[in-house]
């Protein structure tokens, strides 16, 4: 990426996990600069002032105030994301706020008012709706070339339930489990292909592990406004791994172990309560004692987030970690994404054209509340046993 | 297979498709012997006297009523199956009949009745619930090693509806499309995965093609009474594959070119109206003029019906189409399934336990008839939009 001349200045909330993850992307993308943070863990803060030479706050509502600051990339826990986008949007700055936008309706809602009334942007990610495969499978889709979408298939087999934990990721009336956090990504890729407006949920969620007392799992179907509908299937509980699927790559993007779900649960042994478990993840975190910065060179192949096949009236369409299967009248023929120099750089394109390109974001607030309405209809239609009607989707903004 | 001195005498309906698929099985598994037949087909008639030796008759009810006949297997159209099997009943014969055990639930009812009334016994198959990794894989779970199973995903894209086909294979008030020919398949392996009493059923269709009117499309939810779910998709559209998923194995068990899906829809281009359509299926079949014999010689691989993850409390099984591969806390493993030296010999196995060592049969008439009860659901879901809700469901017979 060659350097810019006029980089989007991002102020960080939370420099934990999702940070770790965004980190090779700040580190090689010079279309933005990092230019202050705030976490309530002084290591994080002073890691972040020596890798960043950023600023370093002491509230929230400090980097909020930054007149450096343009953006305010916040990657707190789930239940913040409300009350910290509005904060940054009362400021006058926009939002790039971690997956899922908010836990509820109301505070998606309030969050995209109070950004409107601001006059400021939002756009919801990371998520891997945002990998270059699933756009790719869009812009095909959008080609015509295969018809009208009918029916989308979507699996995810992981160990997320066996990683490292807070406690609240693990109590779903905190926005723990699957649901909240994984649902996320694969309702928004889901509903990326599909067109959009989802119209009715209904799911089936699993909780088999009483010592992890959230939903793990789930199995959900989802019809569309527009005719079409999907198959989307969760299982975290760390045996099968849906990656070997996948060419033996994993959701980053690099090459990965056939055996790392048993490693993450060997690892899992160590743990002894709570507290240690959330100080483990910590640890690992940027600024922790076991901190090890992600590989920064190109990946060689694309972030996904499992298969994932579209079935349209002329074609099927399957995703791969390095771009598009097409199987349709002539046969097969693979159509290669362009693999990004830097991880995660599809984030910054998006960020990219809405800041200084005047585009309207892909993942706006409308856009992603309405993935957070079908993220609670799963567990509403497992509660109700039955298809919950969904009252606030949008189609895919023309982009 | 070393030849027995008491072969189960068989006595056979429809010499279509559904025979020449089982006719390797009858040629090499000398449990069985063939001894008589009918089919309205004069050379579908004279192949079997040539091929077997067996006598054939001018009718149906001439077999049923052959002495020398102690099993009929009725291997004709699904809407004939009621009625045969009624027949051979009727005549003190025990039956074999093929998926779907019938198009209705009072039919079911009606054949399980006449047979117990007339003391005889019923199988339903083959299907795709007989094979090896299948068995197999309730064998493991029935261990006990895995607890209880949770989740069942089952998925198969296949080129159904591109191959040649009758008239009512197109038309589903006559049996026709994939929920009745497939679904039978599927449905019957995740019940037999997953314990069989099925209590709800959520299911969407998909009818994507109008010169084929039927569905082609599925993707159901299903429930248990022991708490497990599933998820079970189907796709018939003939683009992409899930036997590229399989090891590259056909559901045969036998090794598959990459693009025969392209190749059905090429071959589907030369088809001018109905007529010639059913005409060429029929010349494809046992003594038509395109008939060749599917290869005797043992198969290396089993047959399987796509990509089907059981996961338990402890691990997740997938099957393969040489047995099972085991995730669970200890690691991957395989276990090996013993693949039939008789293709299909899995459904000998079963007649013949039953017809010779007084076994209960797995696939029985009431555990069919609830395979049957999920199919209808699956249709009568799609078009109530709802859940509904089984009243048939019956639990895996002690074998
Ligand atoms: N897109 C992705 O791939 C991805 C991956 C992981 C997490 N996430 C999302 O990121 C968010 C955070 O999850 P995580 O796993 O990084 O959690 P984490 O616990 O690893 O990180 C949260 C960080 O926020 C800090 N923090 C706590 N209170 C704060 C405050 N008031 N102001 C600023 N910082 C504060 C914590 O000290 C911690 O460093 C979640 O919403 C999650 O869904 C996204
Ligand atoms: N288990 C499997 O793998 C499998 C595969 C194919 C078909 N099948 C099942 O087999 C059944 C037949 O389907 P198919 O594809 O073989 O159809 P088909 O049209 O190829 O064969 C049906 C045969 O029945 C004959 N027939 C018609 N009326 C008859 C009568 N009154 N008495 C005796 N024979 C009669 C026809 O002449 C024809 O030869 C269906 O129920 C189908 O679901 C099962």
């Amino acid at each position: 990426m060659s350097p810019s001349a006029n980089p989007v200045r991002l102020g960080v909330l939370g420099l934990g996990r999702a940070f770790t993850l965004m980190l090779p992307t700040f580190m090689a993308d010079s279309r933005v600069k990092l230019v202050a943070a705030f976490d309530p863990r002084p290591d994080a803060r002073t890691a972040f002032a020596q890798t960043f030479g950023g600023r370093v706050h002491e509230s929230a509502e400090a980097v909020c105030a930054d007149p450096d600051v343009e953006w305010v990339y916040v990657a707190t826990p789930h239940q913040m994301h409300a009350e910290q986008v509005q904060l940054a949007a009362r400021h006058g700055k926009h939002v790039l706020v971690e997956k899922p936008m908010a836990l509820s309706l109301a505070d998606c809602a309030k969050m995209i008012d109070v950004c409107e009334v601001a006059g400021t942007q939002l756009i919801v990610g990371h998520s891997h709706s945002f990998n270059a495969p699933v756009l790719l499978a869009r812009q095909l889709i959008d080609s015509g070339a295969f018809g009208r979408v009918c029916m989308v298939h979507a699996m995810q087999y992981t160990d997320f339930l066996y990683r490292p934990r807070r406690p609240e990721e693990l109590d779903t009336a905190q926005g723990g489990g699957v649901v909240f956090s994984q649902a996320a990504h694969q309702v928004d890729i889901v509903r990326l292909l599909a067109g959009g407006e989802v119209s009715s949920v209904r799911a089936l969620t699993g909780r088999w592990d009483p010592t992890r007392p959230t939903e793990g799992a789930y199995s959900a179907l989802l019809t569309f406004a527009n005719g079409a509908f999907a198959s989307a299937t969760y299982n975290g509980y760390g045996f099968y791994d849906t990656d070997l699927l996948m060419d033996g790559v994993g959701e980053m993007g690099r090459p990965k172990s056939r055996d790392a779900h048993y490693q993450t649960r060997v690892r899992m042994k160590t743990v002894t309560d709570e507290a240690q478990e959330a100080a483990v993840k910590t640890e690992r975190n940027f600024g922790g004692s076991l901190f090890t910065l992600a590989a920064t060179e190109a990946p060689d192949a694309c972030q996904h987030f499992g298969p994932v096949l579209v079935s349209c009236e002329h074609g099927d369409l399957r995703l791969t970690p390095r771009g598009v299967q097409v199987f349709d009248e002539n046969g097969s023929r693979f159509v290669p994404a362009v693999v990004p120099a830097v991880p995660r750089a599809e984030v910054i394109d998006e960020l990219w054209t809405v800041a200084r390109e005047s585009r309207v974001p892909l993942h706006g607030g409308r856009w992603s509340q309405a993935t957070v309405e079908v993220c609670l209809a799963l567990l509403e239609s497992q509660r109700a046993g039955q298809d919950i009607m969904l009252k606030h989707q949008v189609a895919l903004p023309r982009h």
